[in-house]
Parts: C-alpha cells; sequence; structure tokens
C-alpha cells in the first residue's frame, strides 16, 4: 500500500471512520508483507496506533479486516470496468476502455490487489462467498463483452471461457510483478494490454 | 503438491536422498498451505517424520528449503522450454511448443509453482541471486524467440519487453487460478494458451 493510493482516488471513500481506515491500512500494509497467517491482531491494533481492545471496537478478526480489504478492492474494480464499458458502443471499444481500466487499477493499486488476490483461503466461509459473488460479477462484464463481440462480428474468439479467464489472468497477475519502480506507468501498460487483448479477440481494430 | 508430481516425473531426481526429498515434499506442503512466514522448521521435521536435529543434517533452515524447492522448480521449467524450442525451426512453431510447455507446467505443479513465484521474497540474497538469474535466463528464452520471429517476419511485436513479460505472466498466473478439478487438463490449457500467444503475435498461422 504506497500513500498514494489514499491519496489519489478514492478507494477507501466509504470505510466512514478515520480509525477504521487506519487499521485496514495497517491490516493491509502487515498482510502484503508478512502474510495474513504471520500477522498478529495485536501488531494491527499497534501499527494504527490502537490498543487490542480499541480495534474489537472497529473489526472483530483478522480475518474482518480482510474481508474488508478484499471487498473494497474487488468492489472498486468492478465498479471502474463497468463504468468505463459503459462509455462506448463498440466492441472493440468497449475491450479496449475495460483492459484499459482493469489492467492500470491493478497495476496502481497493487499491494491491494496482492493481498486480495492470494490471501483469499482466509477469509471465512460467509465472506468467501460475498467475494466470490462480486468476482463472478467482474467475470460475467468480461465475458458478456466477449458475446457482444462475437456476435457482431468484430471479435473471433477461440472459446469463450477460456478467453475470458485469460484475459482476466493476464491482468491480475499484474499485481505480481508491477512496482511503483517499474519502467511503465500504470496508463502505458494497460495501453499495451489493450492492444495485447484486441489481437486475442482478432479484432481488426487492434492495431 | 499432489502425489502426481512425485510419481509422474522426475521433478525431484537431482535430489539424491529420499530424507532430503522427503523433506522438499514436506516444506512445500507446509509453504503451500500455511505460508513461509506461518511454518516452523519444527512442522517441517515433523511433517517429514525426523527431529528437528535429523533435518539440519540435510537444510541448515527452513529459507534453505525455500530455496531447494525454488531452485528445482525454476531449473525444470527453463529446462523444458528449452528442450520443446530446440525440437522446431520455425518462429511460430518454436513459440508454439514453447507455451504449450510452460502453460502445462504451471498447471501440472501449480503448487511447486504457486510457493517458487509467491515466496521469492524469503529468500536469502545470494540464494535469491541464482533464482533471479534462473528467472532472467527463462525470460531470455521467450525474448529471443519475440527476436527471431520479428527478424523472419512472422512475428508483428508491439512491443519485446513488454510483450516479454506479458506472454510469462499469463502463463504463470496459472498457477494461482489452476487446480487439479478444473475443467481443462493442463495439454488442453498449453493448446488455447498457445494459440492466444501466437495471436498476440499476429502470427499467420496462428489460427
Amino acid at each position: 500500500m504506497t500513500s498514494q493510493d489514499k491519496i489519489q482516488d478514492d478507494l477507501w471513500a466509504d470505510v466512514q471512520q478515520d480509525t477504521a481506515q487506519r487499521l485496514l491500512l495497517a491490516a493491509l500494509g502487515l498482510f502484503a508483507s508478512r502474510g495474513f497467517h504471520a500477522t498478529s491482531t495485536r501488531q494491527i491494533a499497534s501499527a494504527a496506533g490502537l490498543s487490542p481492545a480499541a480495534m474489537y471496537v472497529f473489526y472483530r478478526s483478522k480475518a474482518e479486516l480482510l474481508f474488508e480489504i478484499s471487498r473494497v478492492g474487488h468492489e472498486s474494480a468492478l465498479r471502474g470496468i463497468e463504468t468505463v464499458v459503459a462509455r462506448f458502443a463498440t466492441p472493440p471499444e468497449r475491450m479496449r476502455a475495460l483492459v484499459q481500466e482493469f489492467t492500470s487499477w491493478h497495476a496502481r493499486h497493487n499491494t491491494l490487489a496482492r493481498v486480495a488476490q492470494y490471501e483469499l483461503e482466509h477469509l471465512e466461509p460467509q465472506h468467501y462467498e460475498e467475494i466470490a459473488s462480486l468476482r463472478r460479477r467482474i467475470a460475467a462484464v468480461v465475458r458478456a463483452e466477449l458475446l457482444f463481440g462475437a456476435e457482431s462480428g468484430d471479435f473471433n474468439v477461440i472459446d469463450i471461457p477460456r478467453t475470458t479467464l485469460a484475459i482476466l489472468s493476464l491482468q491480475i497477475d499484474v499485481a505480481r510483478w508491477y512496482s511503483a519502480a517499474g519502467h511503465w506507468s500504470p496508463e502505458e501498460l494497460g495501453h499495451t494490454y489493450a492492444e495485447l487483448v484486441l489481437r486475442m479477440l482478432q479484432s481488426s481494430k487492434a492495431v
């Protein structure tokens, strides 16, 4: 988690309390650097400048903090692609906008995305189901665009389920390797990835 | 780690001692399920049916076990792509073979690949450098094939460094989502991914 995440956008805007935000950012930093398993609630409270007892007023467990971080991340990514896709009419324009947005989101929020992706197994069952539902909605946006483009004749898709997964997977993995120290800005990377994805779909407007 | 890894191929063949192999498999299982940080050397020794003192005869620390797991994984993946690429002459054939091999490797050895990819930061500095060198060699194989195909006119590559990274990244992420319970065999997935990558390169032989 870089301080940019907090300053540059309203990712955490629906977390009302400053103290709750501070706890989420502290938990995110610790989960990212030590992993969920090796982080204690005491460490999270301490990093947020609170006693463990004060922390329990906001979150009952570190699993609840993980859920809240994951929920904020998945909702932000989903809202992002729904918003940009709605601005365009043709399948290639919509897919280009989707990939530019989803790729640059994963580059910009790479710490949050890593925790959201790689600590999923530590969610409690009912929380996991909520996150899984958000993930299905994200995949459904991609799948709908592939179907739209296949029907219009703009895309020549090898296999809808595998291509949906490949498009999501390519972009999610940005969170693993991207760091702000890298050579490319989130926007540059989003641009290149959009071209690569349109090529996967053999869109005539790809290059 | 599934028992298939041990039975179906010679991934661990250069680890001579049965006891050393048992320790590596025990460590792999624990790193994969609990994470490196939350795993103790005592747990690893116990899972391998040894005392901690007996374990130290083979490996001095859990970081050394992580290094050995990572080394075996990276060397196997590198050897795999070098071997299959050498069997073909034209850039599209070579790239197809490379992607089929590297993708199916990550599906087949998804537990090993996850540990090798996501626990890198826990390697000791000199070990990290050895693994980083293997990773550079893997990337160099992909980059060389892109240059070969760009020069021959078989490939129309948007940008060599970013496309190299995207091709590797797409396949590495298979380790995150693939499970043997999935719908597709490692070979089926490798076939689809090879088609998608050839499309990224606008190879006329893609479809």
